[in-house]
């Protein structure tokens, strides 16, 4: 039996940059109420953009939440109205320099389900053209190329720390066929 | 070249019973500074539960976040300084019912890591016993049991949208191989 949770009340915690927070009074089963503390996202876009080598384009930078250099897929918010495949073609140049001739929407998927509305939308990029990268002057980004291959062995041995950059290079691996 | 971003600042935002908030004032590249907002998460942990029958255990429950009924794997946060494993082992008994003979350690990662430090472990249980559940009042949760096979459909044409789901499926197909 599925029980949906009706807000009761709604408390606005914080606005900020990136997310804004609120505290939800919800009705739960068995006629009582509960507290959801939800985080507020614009939500975001990943790209697994393949080189003509079948190698996977691939970023690190530091992150604060972490407090250490990740490798990631190329990835970023979403700005405002902008639809996702535009995000995702403008995140894929100002990280990578990369222009794709071919970008495909894969799947999209909830980083957070628990606490946060994000929803991240994933795409295959191929037929790669190279360019200038023009990141925010915030940010300090290395760009790497991995074969996919490697990269999935580096998910199943564990170095790939980041929910998004696994679900993109498992899925990039059944789309190209990479045993 | 990777910069770490020191902090220099740090305000705490929201103190609550799943997660904190706090904003904070960080060194970034060119001598400059920005602000970081990071919800602060305890962890969690997500088993891929595989029944002798070659099937992945599943839950279907409302998320306040996504305002939605949502098939996941198995799952729930680390009470306090609760042990990962002993996490895996107490969430795949309340919410399934299940006990594992044989349960592994997969990988663990961040699930969004721009702005939380929530890390979660993934877990492979096996030989598994079924029992009675006991998840809390307020949850309502489905139990349905799908071969892998038919879940790595279900994730590369987009009917999965959790993405630690995604993991747990991907990364179980490729431990358990299937094709």
């Amino acid at each position: 039996m599925v029980f949906e949770e009706k807000t009761i009340d709604s408390e606005r915690i914080y606005e900020g940059k990136i997310l804004n927070l609120r505290k939800d009074k919800v009705h739960v089963v068995g006629d009582k109420t509960s507290y959801r503390e939800i985080v507020e996202h614009n939500g975001g876009v990943t790209i697994a953009a393949i080189t003509d080598e079948g190698c996977m384009v691939m970023v690190r930078q530091f992150r604060k939440a972490a407090e250490k250099v990740v490798l990631e897929a190329p990835a970023g918010k979403i700005d405002g109205e902008e639809a996702p495949l535009t995000a995702a073609i403008r995140e894929l140049k100002e990280e990578t320099g990369y222009t794709a001739g071919r970008i495909e929407h894969l799947t999209s998927f909830y980083s957070s389900i628990g606490y946060s509305d994000e929803k991240l939308h994933l795409y295959l990029a191929t037929d790669l053209l190279p360019g200038e990268t023009c990141f925010d002057p915030s940010e300090a980004i290395d760009i790497y190329e991995y074969p996919l291959a490697e990269l999935k062995k580096m998910v199943l041995n564990g170095e790939i720390e980041d929910a998004k950059t696994i679900a993109a290079i498992l899925i990039a691996c059944e789309k190209i066929e990479v045993k």
